[in-house]
């Protein structure tokens, strides 16, 4: 089945519907996710005190958790926001960064998937790994072991806890626990600048914020992000302007750039 | 009466005179808030620890409030900070970031608006509309419904707390309670960024810093911001590159540019 | 003596080798200096929660403390930090933003010299100024009133805590208290934006992590960020392509841009 049809749409109804996406996320990369929100379509929100965090996620679309700077007090906020979001049947998608590397990370993502309902996680190799405790080594934010096989940890990471679970990588990894989805979109001058795991994990939510089948949004984000970071490399003269240009190229992002350019499979 | 003579001298005593302009900010902008400050010729410093404030202010040309990720610890800082901006005559800026999406956010900005004496708010028409009661609808950082009537919204607010109030938008309203300004700069690709509402408030307050009709002061500055985005965009290719235009044309604005292009009205 | 050709080889050792720059660092540079340190050639983690500090430092080449938005919370968690990197024989790198602008600054950093032993501590003319109280004047971060000798103020510096000490200017001045090293390299657009202070001293971090020789390690950093400043003003029409052009060129910096170019001398 050729998915890009179904990409497109998707990447039309985030325009369309401009989904609130509260972000309860770290220092590092708050500027690039918020712009990521508004270059897809939706409208960001970074608000973290625990204070007006539920009433500021009652009008989200999506919730994400990312807790690359996180504190103890973070954590709270959190659980906070996130209790409330399940009440209230709005997805939240976690980004574990850097979980396994130490154990105040691993820990609060475990704590986050146990009392939470998370509609989906995304973290690189070694960050999944390190959930499932099927190998693969993170060195700060960075898998520098990488699993052995994304899908099998993936499904054990879907089925521990009812979510669907995307490894990125070269090939990327979608699953839900059963059905499994690849995206061949992205360019490795994503790893020479900071964030694009959580720019990504950013294009997620706005995906399922329009789109219930959570493994078929995270699929066509992913694919989204990945052809933009594919278009922007043709311009790139270094890093810096690789990012200038993949932020360009979400915004500009045309249904006919999708068609020729998404690949989505099922495997 | 023609304005653009004055905006350019103002614009080139920022130049001159290199205010320090002592920002209590969100974590999003921060970044963004430094570098507009020294492109339109201060000098930035972001600190907010209670323990170091009030001396810093001190220095100041001006202080820029803006709780768009704010805590009640936060909120603490900022009235020491002001209390003591207050006592050395230092202007304070203040953008109510969120006003009217949560009780924290509307009542935070309230009591601001209550123990100090700001100088001058600038906000969309929902954050102005929530402080007023008058109307306009935020959602996240966002108005999603407007103020029926800007000039009258932005003067309730002049009159009942003895501030100057701007509201942005595609006109610009800027008013001390009875004369008003009108501002036609600007361009639609700045709400495909997150911040430029936080950086036209920077740019206030250095106008401020320099200039003590606040009024006119406000106009000028966001004539200027409004006229380098519209520089911008004649060669941007999207959000990103527009973004790095904009902060090109924030810092090369010439007086020639300014007067034949600025547009402030006396309404 | 021509130290390029050490210059250029310690460029290259931070490729092969990768260094793991732990950060706790402010929040305004924070995603610039993860950046950075990408593109040189590391890995960036960013991380301050007292709770895992220890634990990340563990795995770093080097740690970098910057204290531009401190807090006494955020003081404590650098010790915990530093003590576990003197234990572990991990080098820090320290920039002391705001030394002399208030109390809370310039004791602050008066304790981590005085309670970790630092490696570096790189800082502009003002703050190593404040901090041997041998004149200069802050005024929020940036020096306004030069020292009289940098050369002896930063000797002094080094030789009252067994530091290598680096003041940044128009001449970067390096000493570790006896042997002196001067780098003209640089450009004046690296004053129109925020945070160059800060990732220069991450160069620097990035260069100690592959060589103890401190000295060395910290001019032959500063030519390369010097040198790529002066490569990104040929093509900048502003600060903020300035800034793009600067990240693009120490990820593109070449052995032979360095050996022509690299203007290191041993006064």
């Amino acid at each position: 089945m050729n998915w890009n049809e179904r990409v497109a749409e998707l990447r039309e109804q985030v325009r369309q519907q401009r989904p609130l996406l509260h972000h309860i996320t770290n220092f590092v990369v708050m500027n690039d996710t918020a712009n990521v929100t508004l270059h897809i379509g939706g409208l960001p929100v970074m608000a973290h005190a625990r204070e007006e965090v539920a009433e500021m996620v009652a009008a989200a679309g999506a919730l994400v958790l990312n807790p690359g700077t996180l504190t103890p007090e973070w954590v709270e906020s959190t659980l906070v926001a996130g209790k409330r979001a399940n009440e209230l049947g709005i997805p939240i998608v976690l980004d574990p960064v850097g979980a396994g590397a130490t154990t105040l990370r691993t820990e609060s993502n475990r704590r986050l998937l146990e009392e939470l309902q998370i509609a989906v996680v995304r973290g690189n190799s070694g960050e999944i790994g390190a959930l499932t405790g099927m190998g693969g080594v993170v060195k700060g934010v960075e898998t520098v072991v990488e699993v052995d096989d994304p899908v099998e940890v993936a499904q054990a990471l879907a089925r521990q806890y009812g979510v669907t679970v995307a490894i990125t990588g070269p090939r990327d990894t979608v699953t839900g626990g059963t059905r499994v989805f690849g995206v061949d979109n992205g360019h490795p001058m994503l790893k020479t600048i900071t964030g694009t795991g959580c720019a990504a994990t950013t294009m997620i939510a706005a995906f399922v914020a329009v789109e219930r089948d959570y493994a078929l949004a995270t699929a066509a984000a992913l694919a989204c992000f990945g052809l933009a970071a594919e278009i922007a490399a043709q311009e790139a003269r270094g890093p810096a302007s690789f990012k200038i240009a993949l932020f360009d190229a979400i915004y500009n992002l045309s249904r006919d750039q999708i068609l020729a350019g998404a690949k989505v499979v099922e495997l």
